[in-house]
């Protein structure tokens, strides 16, 4: 959406020749904002009431503040993954109330805050798998869950996890991070019977292939209820373990 | 559990020396039928509601048969994926009531019906995609879901898919069968809000590598709502996209 | 061409010994000029009419910078691709008229100016494919094509292709810059009837594995006007873009 | 389109309530024919003037008959690609003038015969390439094009090739399929200023990894105006080379 | 060791001109016996007290009678892995003693038959992965162990595995093989103190390529008494796990 | 366990409310200490005798400080592998006894002395592999082992090897690290009769893919007695080692 | 050279036209034979004395035969490498003096018989080798070189390489085939001074993958000596070991 | 060799109870100098002539100092690879003599200055492969060949390398060094009838892998005469070609 298509349509509301109701008709079929290298998408956040994302990585520290402050414009919550903290500190300068999560590296700004609906818990096999159950986590909140941590219980050690069952059960939906074989997910899909994501992490070294092994024991996990995401995905799987809780919570009508 | 221990406990039962739920609590720690080459786990059943699943794949005929059999005895619903039409024949000799799908590559006893709740919409890009498709159209059907087809429908006719979208819409979960390149699954996951779980298939050659393109493919989706299994993985795909609709369906409290 | 047979033909040229016309003939069969670490290969572009191209990529600042004055001194227009700041330093001091693209990472030299023929779209998936991009779109324009940029126009938001789709199809031949899961050439080659070429981008992470996940996608594509060139080779892209568009604008006769 | 519609549609053009030229455009917007397993798109046809391409491979014989049939009811041309000698016997029967090459395994239906259009030269490096490089060629003549044959002049025999070189000269599009090292298409890149499309065969042992070296190989290749295909997809190289040859024989205004 | 030194040096000893003692060091100091297209080394039995092992795998039925024959000779055991069915009809009219386990795929010939000492326990994951699980459980049966089998104990059902716990505590080497996701050997090497020698399988699909998930998974073990051998080596594991709890049942001084 | 339980049990002991046994069986029964981001888990070392062990790779210098100094509070023998000279400042800090060994890259602390149990050989290639050596055989000393280093005795000079062969024979378990081929671990595995533990290391370039090249080498070793742990895996090889030799020497009952 | 050119080439020989020196000159530089399907290039054998090479992989029983045929006219020796029995068959219809190694899957025809220069020792590491090591053998032979065979002398028993080392030193060049973890080349190169010719083979299984781990271990030989083919490619190393052997033994002027 | 045993023999020798033969055929069976972390093989040098060799990578500036110097005490010419200026700088200090080639990374010191015998040909594709193309050379030279390069004859401009064809067919051994698709030995294995070296080189991006495209197709070089060493290992390839040249030029008997 052009910036004199946007001026238009609000000056047309602010002197009655427009109701609110059809400028946001209007506003749900103009598809996007168009910054010359970038197409904002307000569409989404409209659609599915989900925060705006950016994915930071491979972009400069210039576009990724201008693009946040435009995200941020409409008054919706704005999510940045993969951000620097040389990223925090520009958008900060356009954006004041946002956030930095070093751990999880994520750029937030919250904006609107609703009450959590939907229980995900996120696990993690070890203390170097954290950042990504970091990302996992606060995604999963900033998304709108409730979030139960469950961190450092790896397979070799069981007796730690098992000790966690009955909490385990309390969640809607559940995310494990593990790095090196990968082998929690399987575990844990067998003592839950709601959806598992399982998150490679790239902890590990020489034949874990920075998350390739614990990729490939996740996607082959005899447990039916595993899903897969990216190494070191933990936004993508905070992001659907959140759909499917929510949904589980509130329901979802067809 | 052995044979004397189930024989003896039912006897107590019937002296009256136990009551049934006193039983009943028994019979659900106890782990699970020794068959000696196998371990059947009446447990999962019991758990959650979903019928008892076999791998047939890398499993003689005799065993299969006689898993699926001893499967079948506490009445509940079996399902074997990657199973061959002489493992069929040879089934249904022990278990007359058991179905075929052939090109799913199920064998099916079904011996529970109850109402579909949560409603799944299957995709796949080429006709070739069709085992795949069906196995997890299938499987969901079995677990307990309603399910949509919507088939051939590949990217590079984009306008076969559009032409869906309002059915699409409609589903608490969507699960996508591509090989090739995979991309059907991006595409998928921005027409619609809620999970998509993506099933790569070995459907292609050179270098699709049996099924690693469209994997990798979905593995990166830019789409934050996709989840992926293992390639051809159809039965799990079923498995978890039918747990994601019926929470969303009848609601699942913590 | 080693100096003194250089010499002595523009020599002979000057006495009246030898026509222009016979010199140029005896310039086009003597291959190359032997700079003792290299062979500078003037024949191309007096073959095809392209300008002379290096590739910086693993030479050293100081061989840069000789081989591309003398390949400018034909007067020929000069193109350097990997070329880092450092190396467009040392070549201003050596050709001032050098000009240096940043975001593709381009040394250039106009010294022949030709009316745009043909024309190339040049699109990518996301803000991070940009120096790809651009390396493909300032290729393609030295190269003398016109060239239409469609940015941010990735698959999982499908509306902004869409919206784009009139604009496209002016295109002769068009270029298609995408990372992760590289599903955008197969979407935009359903759209147009002209050639796609691919270019992987090594933007991602985790199973990305710096481009290869795209590769395969491109590669698999099921859009049959679809081929594909290095990962990040946007220069080659834009080279056989224009080499299709313009013969497709001005005609070639056999 | 369901058939009613088509139905409905033809008696009012027939009853005079519609005009060829709107009943015309009508079809040209009805998305594509949907034969339940299969959605049939017969835009593209119309579109691009390209016959309609079925890729056989991974579908039953009774599928590929079925396909077959519906899209040569149009009388349009019909090509199959990894079509086995059982499909052409199944298709036979439905369709008597099909023919079929066998070398090439391509079915082939011609009911349009229009003049061969642009130049297109088709190179293999080794008698064992000669299925790819004839599915390339025949797919070429059946889209349009003229096609010369230059088989077997692999680069470690380099004279057999450059005796070759004016015939190679007169080609607007060069197709080249070399499996094991796959050098060739570098060399004739280097030849030619025209597109080169190359094909990486699976012809080879060990380290050629079924293609996968002369892949790499032609990835990687210097000469910049090379882009590559699927390997052994000798059809994509074809269909690509006679869009270029073909633009460029006849321009192409945009 | 050439049959005539053999002859003679058998010669000298039955005419009194060699005590058996300075025959046997004779013996220990000739290298082997030369078959011309193999040369068998019977000092292996003597050094270390294993039986003589061949791998089948590769060779012809009839290279595989002829050195079974030949190894057999001396009266020590013999083992024969990766061997067929027609191997053993072949090595049977040869040897009439040898034994086939089919599952296994190991031919046997027992002629030495030593008190187990020692004892192992080899556990599998699934019924699929018994083949492999069989022939470690019958090498070190052959070998000299005591063999405890712990079968179908898959994490996905952990309780299964929790069962046998005080079982698996009482062997002093542990085997554990594993396909798919090959996460067990991580679980079980938690549970005890002893090493445990780990055996990716080649059991599942897809992204398990046959097995190289599993050694991945393997090779990363958070336990740190995991080691791994090749994917199905079933005997290695069973080898080294036998060298294992020998040298602890019964000591072995330096 | 949470402090408030130790507190409370070891004030129960002191007032003569439990005996010391009673409490003793508590605490095998508690399992770990939750430190919040990390699980400490003091079983293992009560279990079987071994020290506690950090993987350090991928923590923070605050995070491995913190869980070295809880360790260490019990009075065991505390090991991190992967250790900076960073982390042991930090440690150190804390922990004054602690040690560092460089080119081991492990952090040591001795709290308990016992007499060295068991023999283990530890031989690299070359001199390039000497910190994978140097981590197995610190670590298999702290282990309590006695440790003979044998080091660059590659298979390219063999006489260096043979050279060693008795000292060899006289280890009752045997570490071997190599990279580049990997070819010593069959090699020595043919001299000794003992389990040899191979360590793949990252040393070599081009097609030694960090360490793949080796590992795949010594995974297909045609001696036995070898099998493999991860690349530059020292400790695990160590760690394994020292429970072979000492079970061999001290004997194990079962 | 077309058929035409050689008759009346060869009439003007014999009309005393042309003598057969000038002839001679004439047929040198006729680059090769066109039989349509394949060129045949009679250079190469004229050039440096070596015979025709078919590789018949890939190739029909019916292109194989004829290429033979043609080959053979000119009374110069023919090699056929990868030839399967029924091609034998189909060739010595047409050839019938053409002979067939079975084991090494050569077909043979030997019209010229020099005195053999150079002596070539070709090794394996075990019996499943042989057919390679075979291919390599006869392949030398044919070429004109003396070749001694030393098989099954893999590296886990090395005392039966060693007492062959004597023998091995007299070889000018050597071979070494080996599969699984490859290791024999890297130690016959520290036994000999002279090049060795590594072949992997694909012997093996699992972690083998079909000889890669043997090509990678080859490729990253420490002994400095060593130099690889592909996997498999027995006619390789044998045609480079005779040409360096028999340099060496009759001495090659510049 | 211990010092002191040195040292005994010596005064043995001085003493006149050991005659310089007989110390001299001692310290031929006298392995190596144990060096503590390095055993010095002086035994290479004297058996075939050939210089120390040292490979620097991974090794500390330390060790390689210590090890150079060691090695230089004989009087013989010492060679170290991978070797940075820091290396040289520490070598230096220690052995004066000692000089650096830059740009082949090359250590060396020449205390001993034969006539070259056998002359080497070392070409490379592109201006970026020269350094392994200079390791090539300077490696060959040192060892006691003529050499001569030919460079940037990449095949893309085929009448660069044709033109220098004569001169390439002095040489009795051919080093070729290329990286992007490594497509220069099998041409320039088609020109020459002596051994080829391939080096593949690290130049490239993308799907080049680092070398392993050029690596690939160099081992599936259509030319026969083609053998390969690792990835950027030019002083292997001056290595072998050396070997061979000097035989051809002075013969080998055997």
């Amino acid at each position: 959406m052009k910036k004199e298509t946007l001026v238009r349509l609000l000056a047309e509301v602010q002197q009655g020749l427009l109701t609110p109701e059809a400028a946001c008709g209007q506003l749900t079929h103009l598809p996007y904002e168009d910054a010359g290298f970038v197409k904002i998408d307000h569409h989404r956040s409209l659609r599915n009431g989900m925060p705006e994302v950016i994915f930071a990585g491979g972009k400069t520290v210039e576009q990724v503040a201008e693009i946040f402050a435009r995200m941020a414009k409409p008054g919706v919550n704005v999510l940045a993954t993969h951000a620097s903290a040389e990223m925090f500190a520009a958008v900060a300068q356009m954006v004041p109330a946002a956030e930095y999560h070093a751990v999880a590296r994520i750029l937030l700004l919250r904006q609107q805050e609703d009450e959590p609906q939907g229980r995900v818990a996120v696990l993690c096999a070890g203390t170097s798998d954290l950042p990504v159950a970091e990302e996992a986590a606060v995604s999963a909140e900033v998304l709108g869950a409730e979030v139960e941590r469950i961190f450092d219980v790896g397979v070799a050690g069981l007796h730690r996890l098992l000790a966690q069952r009955e909490l385990l059960r309390t969640a809607q939906a559940v995310v494990v991070c593990a790095g090196m074989e990968g082998a929690l997910p399987s575990v844990v899909g067998g003592l839950v019977s709601v959806p598992v994501i399982a998150v490679p992490t790239s902890v590990g070294y020489g034949a874990s292939f920075s998350g390739v092994a614990a990729l490939l024991g996740m996607l082959n996990s005899c447990s039916p209820n595993v899903t897969v995401v990216n190494i070191d995905n933990g936004f993508g799987a905070g992001y659907v373990a959140t759909l499917i809780a929510r949904a589980a919570a509130v329901g979802r009508t067809v």
